[in-house]
C-alpha cells in the first residue's frame, strides 16, 4: 500500500505524482496545507523530520526526499520504465535528478517567494509571521525566507537564483539539441525532475526565460501532451495560480537587469 | 580505459578514488593543482565546465559530479557490489549520496576555508587574489569564498555550515545505532560518500564534533581498516595537513559557541 503526503503546488510533490501516474500506481493521498502548518504536526514530523512535502509511505516504510522517492519508485516498480538503457544515459538522468538538490530547488523557492508568495506572508500580523518562521527547523531556510518576505527581488541571492534557473534552462536546451528528451530518446526521470521547475517559471509569468530556446518550448509541449500530465494539471490551485500570474509583470525590467534576458 | 582527473585533498575526488579501489579498477590519473588553476585550463573546461574536480573519462566519455561518477562506476562495474540488497536500503544509500549535494559539501568547503585555507589565499597579493576569484565560473561560490577569506569564522554562513555538519554526524550516529554501516550491514556508496567528509573534520582538528557520538568513532575506525583506505591515505598532502592541523585550536571557543559542541 502506498500513501502519499502531498501538496498541490509543491514542485517536489509534482515530480512524485508524475512518476506515480506514469507507473499507474494507486495511492492514498494526504494533502498538507502548508500555510496552515500541517507539515509541522508531530505525526508528520515523525515521517519527515525536515517538515517538508512530499513523503511516500510504502508498506508502512516512509521514504523522504523527492529525488530519493522517485528513484525508489523506479526501483520497486520498474515497469513502465523511466530509466534509459545505457549507463551513460543513466548517469545523465542522475545528473538531472540531483540538479534541484544542488541549487535549482533553492533557486525555484527564492524566485517564487521573491515574486509572489512573499505577498501572502507580508500580509500576516508580525507575531503570526514570527511564529511561522520559528517553526521552520532549517535555520538557513528560515533566514532566507525572512529576507525574501522583507526585501523581495532585492534580497540577497535573488540575482544568483534567477541566473541559476536560466543556466539550467540553457543546459536543458543543450541536451535537447541532441535528443528528444533530456537523457535520450525516452521520457525519463530526468524530464520528470525538470518539468515542475519549468512549469513554475511559466506560472510566474517568466516564460521569457526560454524565449530564445525553442527546444525548451517543444519539450514542454511534448511533456504536457502526455496523459499523465493530469497528475500536475488537475491539482493546480487557482488561488495560487492567480497569485503567481502576472507577478513578474511589475518587475519585468528588474528581472531583465538581473538575468540579462528579455522578458 | 579509465582516466581520472583528481586532486589529492578534494573530498569529492577521495570518494571516487575509494570506489575505484573497491572495484580494483586501473586508471590513468591526472592530478590537478587547484591553486595553480589547472581546473580553469580550456582543455579541462571542455570536460568539466564547472571547473571542479573530479572528472572521470571512461572510453572517451566524460562523466562529472562525484555523486554521478560513483553511481556510474557501480552501474558499469557492479562487482564487488557497493549497493545493498533491498530497495529501502538502496533508497537510504541515495539519501546519503545526495547529502553533499544538498548542503554538506558547501558546509565542508565553508568550514575548511573559514578555518584553514583562507590563510593561504589571504597571503596573496590583492591583484592575484582578484584574478583567482575572477576565474571562478559560479558566482555564488565566488562571493562565498571572498567573504570567507576576508572574514573567516565571522563570514555569513559559517555558523549554519558548522551546524549542518554537526547535524549530518548526528544523523549518521542514528543510522549506525541500527546497523554497522550507514545503509545496512554492508559497506556501501553511502559510507564512501560520508567518509571523506568525516575525515576532513579530523584533519581540521574538529574530531570533537563526534566526541559524544561513539558510533561514529567505531565506524571511522572500521572504514579506515579497509585496505582500500589507502586510496585516500596515500595521497594526503602533508603541506595541506599541516595547514589544517591545529587550525581549530585558536578558534576552539568560538566553534563551541557556534555549534554548542564541546571541542
Amino acid at each position: 500500500m502506498i500513501e502519499f503526503y502531498d501538496n498541490d503546488m509543491s514542485v517536489c510533490a509534482q515530480k512524485v505524482r508524475l512518476v506515480l501516474a506514469e507507473k499507474n500506481l494507486e495511492y492514498e493521498r494526504h494533502h498538507l496545507n502548508l500555510r496552515a502548518g500541517d507539515q509541522f504536526k508531530p505525526d508528520y514530523l515523525k515521517l519527515n523530520p525536515k517538515a517538508v512535502v512530499p513523503t511516500l509511505v510504502h508498506d508502512s516504510h516512509p521514504v523522504i526526499e523527492s529525488t530519493v522517492i522517485i528513484a525508489y519508485l523506479e526501483d520497486v516498480f520498474p515497469e513502465p520504465s523511466l530509466t534509459p538503457d545505457t549507463p551513460l544515459q543513466r548517469a545523465r538522468v542522475l545528473q538531472w535528478m540531483i540538479l534541484p538538490d544542488s541549487g535549482l530547488h533553492d533557486a525555484c523557492g527564492v524566485t517564487s517567494f521573491a515574486l509572489a508568495f512573499r505577498k501572502q506572508l507580508a500580509r500576516l500580523e508580525p507575531a503570526t509571521l514570527e511564529a511561522h518562521y520559528a517553526k521552520m527547523p532549517d535555520e538557513k531556510r528560515r533566514a532566507h525566507i525572512r529576507a525574501l518576505v522583507e526585501r523581495g527581488l532585492e534580497a540577497p541571492g535573488v540575482g544568483p537564483a534567477l541566473r541559476t534557473y536560466r543556466k539550467a534552462l540553457a543546459s536543458m536546451a543543450e541536451s535537447l539539441a541532441k535528443s528528444d528528451w533530456l537523457a535520450g530518446d525516452c521520457y525519463s526521470l530526468a524530464d520528470i525532475t525538470m518539468l515542475p521547475y519549468v512549469l513554475r517559471l511559466e506560472h510566474l509569468g517568466l516564460d521569457g526565460f526560454w524565449s530564445d530556446l525553442p527546444r525548451i518550448r517543444d519539450w514542454l509541449e511534448a511533456a504536457r501532451a502526455r496523459p499523465t500530465f493530469e497528475a500536475i494539471q488537475n491539482h493546480l490551485d487557482p488561488q495560487y495560480l492567480a497569485i503567481m500570474k502576472g507577478s513578474s509583470e511589475e518587475y519585468r525590467e528588474r528581472i531583465e537587469t538581473l538575468t540579462g534576458t528579455r522578458q
